[in-house]
């Protein structure tokens, strides 16, 4: 298919997401060889800049992987046959989690309330009250399937009541929802570089507290690319463990830089505004709103599609706009549209995914009033004073 | 002043343009030396290709300067002290001609109807015959100071009956405004790269007819790096007459490929339709538009901005926002504000000026109905059906 010239492309997915003109640009430079010098400081640079986006003191440790590849060093670390483990699991993220931990021989306890609940923190404990034994619960702060984004700070504290080790799936949260990993005492947070940290994909992170450390270090073997000791010994003399994605910490170093001139408290409120501005042109459209969105679901705003527009053509159509955005997965499949906020997004580029909204409805049939999610996105922003006024 | 993270970049001025993504990496291939065989090989291809977006069968010279250069040389090669000229000027580009044939010592008649009028061909037939000596006629295509397109095809005519010379400033015009030299029977059309032709600023054109090259022939001297016989002698060899700008060609030359697959009569419906959705979303707005734009106003909208706000902050404060537009200029300053829409530009874009034109007066003090003129525009768009339906 040609393009039609009328259109540019945006990318509005949760991952990869666009990445910032700077970081491009970095990741243009000439190769480096990964033992010299030069790549000595870049790494020391990136692995320093690392643990203020994970709000820890932890060592981050850094993997050339997709995401996943950090989720399987939590699972491959921390399970054993047999090790009694909990699976918070309200969508596809979620599942990932019993999925591993059954590749794992996990002996798994899943809590399944279903897609597009907010996990009930009470539930955790009275699970763990009923499953004494379980040493790690894995969870997700940001389930990109349905755009709930999980109160990990009130789960962390039922962990912790229990004596349970907690590992937090934050692939799509970290950098785009409120996350205080020590403060709420997170004993793992896994993360990857194709998100709100703005960076293509290929690296993958987890911020590994002492105490899960230790418990590695305790049970060796089973695991040797995403091994935690290896890894934070290795990053400690101030080398890759194995050959680094390069270009991918070239880039990711001018984006962990773009973070700390914003600030975090600013990067985490920009996306909590971005969202709002969503969801107000959303319901000013008469669309509802998928699951239970609160100020926290920063990420990805889920749309349920109106009943009479055939829900599987809508990614095609705003696709045919230039406009690359989720629909749902699974059974979500054909039902939701997912616009992602998560990254290197701004005020019009909400605006865009809106206008884009409007016309793929109206072209699949649906009545809309054109301008009115825009308008009301504008409002929004325009009340927050965000947008600097003159 | 730190950007708002709010905020992106976007280029709404009538030149420099935003360049599209493959002609900047094209442009970012290692340096070729200009007389390598490569460079011969590139050179030839774009000279090729220029005569397409000119309508035209003769060579288009090729000039290392911006747009004011080719000006300059098409009076340079056609004006000594003395010589009998008219200048068509309604704005302050058509005034550019007068300046250059004032130093050039012609013996100018000047036709100035006022800023924001369409030229009268009426008017130039008059003209010619009250003043039968005048050798060369100098107008402006699109007059970007007021977005006026001017009738050439008209204006040419009556430079044929009279049997004057027509020289065309199509700097902003061609590649955005409908020109068909040939067919028309205008001698000589300048352009520069960093407008419709989608590549950064430093190259410029005279397409000049065998008529006007003979004329020049027949006049030497007085001119150097502007003399169009030794470029035609030399762009004849393949050769450039000076060190040429390379890395401008290597863009040019995607930009011209890009204006071959969209097609030149496609090109010039787009701007067409791009420039009626800013007309739509901004009368949607209850704005007016500064004097008397038609179909033919393709490059440039200029809005004129409502009396209670300081329209000497429309600019800076759109600029707030990210979107780079110009004011008016001269005695317009202040008054309008032009939204150009020349090159490569789509759909989205439009939306995206006319939203950060709803936010700005609004944050100006003005009553805004927040997504009236998107919306507006939104159905110029889905009337036409150019976003391909679903």
């Amino acid at each position: 298919m040609t393009p039609s010239p009328y259109i540019k492309q945006y990318l509005m997915t949760a991952g990869p997401t666009p990445v910032p003109p700077a970081v491009s640009q970095a990741m243009a430079a000439p190769m480096l060889y990964h033992r010299a010098p030069a790549f000595g400081e870049l790494y020391e640079r990136v692995l320093g800049r690392l643990p203020g986006v994970f709000a820890t003191a932890n060592p981050v440790l850094a993997f050339s992987s997709s995401g996943s590849g950090a989720m399987e060093s939590a699972v491959a670390n921390l399970v054993r046959p047999g090790t009694p483990a909990l699976a918070l699991a309200a969508g596809r993220f979620g599942e990932r989690w019993i999925e591993l931990c059954e590749a794992y021989g996990a002996d798994l306890v899943s809590h399944q309330p279903g897609w597009g609940v907010r996990i009930d923190p009470a539930d955790v404990d009275a699970l763990l009250e009923r499953h004494p034994g379980v040493e790690v619960v894995f969870a997700t702060l940001s389930e990109t399937s349905t755009g709930i984004v999980h109160d990990i700070q009130a789960i962390a504290a039922a962990a912790r009541r229990h004596d349970a080790l907690l590992v937090v799936d934050a692939v799509s949260g970290v950098g785009a929802a409120r996350l205080l990993q020590d403060e709420w005492g997170v004993d793992v947070v896994v993360a990857g570089s194709q998100k709100a940290l703005m960076t293509p994909p290929g690296l993958a992170f987890a911020s590994v507290s002492e105490r899960a450390l230790e418990r590695a270090r305790a049970r060796p073997g089973g695991r040797f690319y995403f091994d935690w000791s290896r890894s934070a010994a290795s990053q400690a003399r101030g080398a890759s463990p194995f050959t680094p994605a390069v270009s991918l910490y070239l880039g990711l170093d001018v984006a962990l830089a773009l973070i700390e001139q914003e600030g975090l408290e600013n990067v985490w409120a920009r996306h909590e505004l971005l969202a709002r501005a969503v969801r107000a042109g959303v319901l000013a459209l008469g669309l509802e709103l998928y699951g239970d969105p609160d100020d926290r679901s920063t990420v990805v705003t889920a749309i349920e599609l109106p009943a009479d527009v055939d829900g599987a053509k809508v990614p095609g159509t705003l696709r045919r706009l230039g406009i690359t955005a989720n629909g749902g997965q699974d059974a979500l499949k054909g039902r939701i549209l997912r616009i992602a906020h998560c990254g290197y997004f701004g005020a019009f580029d909400m605006l865009t995914a809106l206008s884009g909204l409007e016309i793929a409805l109206d072209q699949l049939g649906h009545a809309v009033d054109h301008g009115a999610g825009v308008g009301a996105a504008q409002r929004v922003f325009a009340e927050a004073g965000v947008l600097a006024p003159a």
